[in-house]
């Protein structure tokens, strides 16, 4: 199929009329056709008013109608063939393989979704059956179940083309909710945002949904964005990206005249602890295991270990010592535009300028234009302690190793740690005691703990957070990966004493949907 | 016992230093003993230092241990006795009946998480095996569990001396929660709150936990509470008071360095739809229903019904006939303090003063010094749908009916209303085609729908929403009241190929908690 540089509102296909977008691939530094257009004020009106509209049909779609969709937006997905991978090599810089995998990530997820919406434990169902003999007063029979917010906008992420973006974990959990959604594309992927977007768009149509399920608008500064997120009939918000622009949207949502709740998830530097005895123990192999993971995807993963604790010695040096001459070989990736990568560049530079913080180790220097040269630096818990900086994140493949005189200053590091995605622990079975008092200040901080494994890979299942305290993310109650993402885009409604006829089918008595529900406090199948 | 007229700080009472606080008798104006001062910035500090602390032990505590906890809570306050009734009647103006049901109710309320607690359901406890062998990619062990929040602020509501203040639905649930809590008091009811806050001092003393776990400070302006709200250790609120309070709240939680959630119930007028065939059939009787549901509380509840809906006609004009004639014999019931009946007669001034606006009947003026004026006002729809200011909430025993054109001018003004705690339909058997176009809109305003009742009476069961769209609350995710008031203190952690002494007991294999779990997707008990 030939792009065609438009925003997708509903069915229309539109040439928008601002600033000028254009992807480049950064492995080259050359621009690629087509040309795509920022929306205007009225174009964003306009995908918020079909929303509206189509959100009164969505919204009450049955299990079947509305996983039957999920599922047609991963089959249109996969429909396009190498066209999309293609294009998205052409767009990030990623390899294909990486890139393939993203999608099978992408069409599981929608899938994954699926089934979660067919088994309807999202809806909450709760009855409290009358109890017109009690005493003093009688209790009116009273049902609850969750309904979705409304439109949602979703933004697009730059470092996940394809689980985080157009038709990402955002979208899918939306949609799975019955919200339509109206996505802001990333300007760095335009061209498979529009293959992504037209895949939705068919599904929409051959699901026979409203046109307004689902919009797709492109923008090359912040206006669009923020003019989506103020607009009223916007109801919650999905954002993959830094915290600049997290916070500017949290900024916007809280000052509208009715507040939204905005699902931002924005920095982390994942610190990896590594425990005396399993440092001891497998310091060679955990220093290899550590750089591949810094390296994955140029180090553009939100769940990259950009920090690793240990107590300083003879173990900790030879882990410094080995990873360094990993870094050393590690071969300059191209990173996915050239803002990100001279971003990476100034964070470097901050670092290594620091008087605290010493150079242990730089990767290959790349030979495509925007290729990120790995790094590895070291600094004191002390220094760390004072400094507030060293915690920013750097996005890439560049970590900062702390040396702490014992493991209860690994402690003091870990409570001083601003909120993240993940944190991990490197142990063996003489550590468990020192695990067992990191826990617990772990917890605080991120919302995934791992043991003896890395942090970057998320895993698309049940029990998986993708989310942990600000600034990792602006909502620590909730996770963008996995089942769970489902509860961000609802809200629980009580019906009091309605007449079956007027209920809403599941909460009718004899269960016609036959999902669970909690009956006087009982799990009932 | 004799009232001290102290905060209690943990185990210490400590006699504040700041502005004076005095409750006054509503009904004769006479202040009483004894004098409280607010806390010193220094006093909530030492609040959330020993919050932070118990915070550890707390939230760790088994389901049993808390649950045990949370009825020794009540078990204390009902061993105050009558004492307890005697200062909340002096300081609130509120007849003796109602506050010994509210405060069975408060029991209840306590009672009913300490069973959620050990059914724990609230723990959503996830788990995905590994699946090593999967390809391309085997799967990490992940595991999830649902842990507080953190040490929790609560402000006492002015109209809810016992079920919405110290240990009312915010502190019972962010205690089962596992979160310790600090109650601001409300100034108007300082003695219960004191009788309360040592009830529930002698219960932590008697369940062995921390002194941390409840502490209760006093003052006068907004600087404690503010203070409270900003404190880094502080991390959620609980808040049911005005619409400007609220909404303070919230823009200090959201300008902290790590912006943490306000759950703070505002501000509803509760709009109730009389649907043609119900008003025919029976508009006398609903006039009946409607003032005595109007009048409870002297109209100071959150559900009151302040708007009331209907079509122009006879019909119409006989249920206004018949409400005026019921609100011109109601007495004037004192108002818990002489602020809220002074903004009271500023409401109803307002409205009466409104030229789009006619006085259908004021109730009887009362003989104490803060009595309540019952009132009853008329308007039509389009004046209704052109003045915004006919939406503000008037706290107090007043209500607005609209008059409308015909059934679909009913919905206009349904969809016109700002977010509600809930919306009342009176219909009859040929009202449903009506109710069935009001339902879709009334869901997207309100927290619950109720036909052929009153919205006043809000039941604390597992189905129950006491909450609703901004500004009814500042979070429509979420309830007050009820079981699933609990999952606001709570947040999801991961835990991914943790060794089986680290995980958390309710994580770990044979699940030895007994509770149920969702295994790769599917529900065990």
């Amino acid at each position: 199929m030939t792009l065609q540089g438009t925003s997708l509102i509903g069915w229309a296909t539109v040439t928008g009329s601002r600033g000028e977008i254009r992807a480049i691939n950064p492995a080259t530094g050359a621009p690629l056709d087509p040309v795509y257009h920022g929306g205007s004020e009225a174009e964003v009106a306009r995908a918020c008013e079909l929303a509206e509209t189509a959100f009164g049909v969505y919204r009450e779609t049955t299990l079947e109608a509305r996983a039957a969709f999920l599922e047609s937006v991963a089959d249109e997905i996969e429909a396009i063939g190498d066209e999309l991978i293609e294009r998205a090599m052409a767009e990030t810089g990623l390899p294909r393989a990486r890139l393939e995998g993203e999608r099978g990530r992408t069409c599981g997820q929608l899938r994954l979704f699926a089934s979660v919406v067919r088994a309807g434990e999202w809806l909450d169902l709760r009855l409290d059956p009358a109890l017109p003999e009690r005493q003093p007063l009688p209790r009116a029979d009273l049902r609850q179940r969750h309904i979705p917010l409304g439109p949602v906008a979703v933004f697009g992420a730059s470092n996940f083309p394809l689980a985080f973006s157009v038709a990402g974990g955002d979208t899918a959990s939306a949609l799975a909710a019955g919200c339509p959604v109206i996505v802001k594309a990333h300007s760095a992927h335009p061209g498979t945002s529009e293959l992504v977007g037209r895949a939705v768009q068919r599904a929409v149509e051959k699901s026979r949904l409203p046109e307004g399920v689902f919009s797709l608008l492109f923008g090359s500064g912040r206006e669009v964005g923020q003019a989506l997120v103020a607009d009223p009939r916007i109801q919650a918000v999905g954002f993959t990206g830094s915290r600049a622009g997290g916070t500017a949207l949290m900024r916007t949502a809280q000052s509208r005249p009715q507040p939204i709740p905005v699902y931002a998830e924005m920095s982390s530097i994942n610190p990896v602890f590594l425990l005396p005895e399993a440092l001891q123990a497998r310091g060679a192999q955990l220093a290899e295991g550590f750089v591949a993971s810094l390296n994955m995807g140029a180090g553009q993963f939100c769940t990259n270990p950009g920090l690793v604790i240990g107590v300083k010695g003879a173990e900790l040096a030879a882990f410094v010592e080995a990873a360094g001459s990993a870094v050393k070989q590690s071969a300059g990736q191209t990173m996915l535009t050239p803002g990100i990568h001279s971003a990476y560049e100034q964070g470097v530079d901050r670092l290594a300028s620091n008087g605290k913080v010493r150079e242990a180790a730089r990767g290959q220097v790349g030979e495509t234009a925007h290729a990120c040269q790995a790094g590895l630096f070291v600094t004191t818990a002390q220094d760390f302690l004072t400094e507030a900086e060293l915690q920013e994140e750097v996005f890439g493949a560049t970590s900062l190793v702390i040396e702490c005189a014992d493991v209860s200053e690994m402690q003091r590091v870990a409570a001083q740690l601003e909120g993240q995605l993940t944190a991990t622990l490197q142990m063996d079975d003489g550590d468990l005691d020192a695990a067992k008092q990191l826990l617990p200040i772990l917890e605080r901080k991120a919302g995934r703990i791992l043991a003896n494994g890395w942090p970057t890979g998320v895993e698309v299942c049940h029990a998986m957070v993708h989310g942990g305290p600000f600034p990792a993310t602006s909502d620590a109650r909730t996770t963008s990966v996995g089942s769970a993402a489902i509860f961000r885009f609802l809200r629980p409604v009580c019906y009091q004493a309605l007449p079956q006829g007027l209920l809403p089918e599941p909460l009718r008595d004899g269960n016609p949907w036959g999902v669970t529900r909690l009956v006087d406090g009982k799990r009932e199948a």
